[in-house]
């Protein structure tokens, strides 16, 4: 058996991916988020080992001194990161992984997993990231006002990424991610088995 | 605009290439087969312009020397090419191109154009391959036996494509070149003008 892709899918603050990644999980099999583990306080509605692993920073600190992660970050100044024992399993089993996770983690994933399959989020204008991070309404004038000087910036990561997606629309978006996954798996590099098996005779 | 995808399907002969490369012209919109030269013989049907522009041997060579294709290869004792200027111009102006080409004919275009999508499709098994060789009924037994010795060695080539496709049934494979299509068209660096553009305010 093949094994699972690495799915890891971030962009901007505001540009939808948390949308699209449940989504994703709701419409497709043999998917599953990997739950990242955070010192960020829980928000409304956000549930212990669903949403988010919630640990205080000293525990945080002892996991990443025993290389227990995958990639991690600090945001705004809050840890966030993905625990290895929480994604490689799957994998090895065939079951595809998200990571929905920031761009500064993502680039982490990449240095040490280059074969996983790296998307990046856009919005559709500045100008309605904005808006959607003010309907959101979980954050303060100050934080809104810091994360949007950094979009500029962050757009520019976009190429370092494998794809881009535009979440104009959320339907279109969610069906061009599943084309990226369907195109993944038929990467030659990840079929070598199958093509093994057609030159028995 | 960003320019078409230059789309290359290849494989083994009796791999269904052709079949898919028909149900894809089709399907899709904004997409074409670039016809191919040869100074093979027309086969039943086949028309000067729709199936091949039918060369004789001092042509094709003449058009060699003055560069004018993007690949060319000699197969079973008959050249086989592809001429830029029916290539090229229509990739400029946005519109998706195919090029149904043997494995000799598709690495040469990959040094050239490594910026193409480059598909590989696999039969089921080597004895389904040559069923299927067989039952066209075009080619006698002893080319059949030629064939055949190839295929496993044409087999090897499929990991210096992009993508591998089994054509197993017909209408999943064409889904997954499909899929591929779209994914092709989200990659980061096929999308600079996109990006350019949500920076804008």
């Amino acid at each position: 058996m093949e094994s699972g892709l690495l799915i890891v899918i971030s962009g901007p603050s505001g540009s939808g991916k948390g949308t699209i990644c449940k989504k994703l999980i709701e419409e497709m099999d043999n998917i599953k988020v990997s739950i990242s583990a955070t010192t960020r306080k829980p928000r409304t509605g956000e549930l212990e080992g669903r949403n988010y692993f919630f640990l205080d920073e000293e525990s945080f600190l002892k996991k990443i001194k025993n290389n227990e992660f995958i990639e991690y970050a600090c945001v705004y100044g809050n840890y966030y990161g993905t625990l290895k024992n929480e994604v490689l399993k799957e994998l090895e089993n065939g079951k595809d992984i998200i990571l929905e996770i920031d761009i500064q983690g993502a680039l982490n994933v990449k240095n040490n997993y280059p074969n996983g399959v790296f998307i990046f989020i856009l919005p559709p204008s500045i100008e309605e990231l904005k808006n959607r991070i003010v309907g959101r309404g979980t954050d303060s004038k100050e934080v809104i006002l810091k994360r949007m000087q950094c979009v500029y910036d962050e757009l520019n990561y976009a190429f370092q990424y494998d794809y881009v997606v535009l979440n104009d629309e959320i339907e279109i978006a969610v069906n061009k991610i599943k084309n990226i996954i369907s195109a993944e798996k038929n990467k030659a590099m990840r079929n070598q088995k199958l093509i093994q098996k057609i030159q028995e005779v």
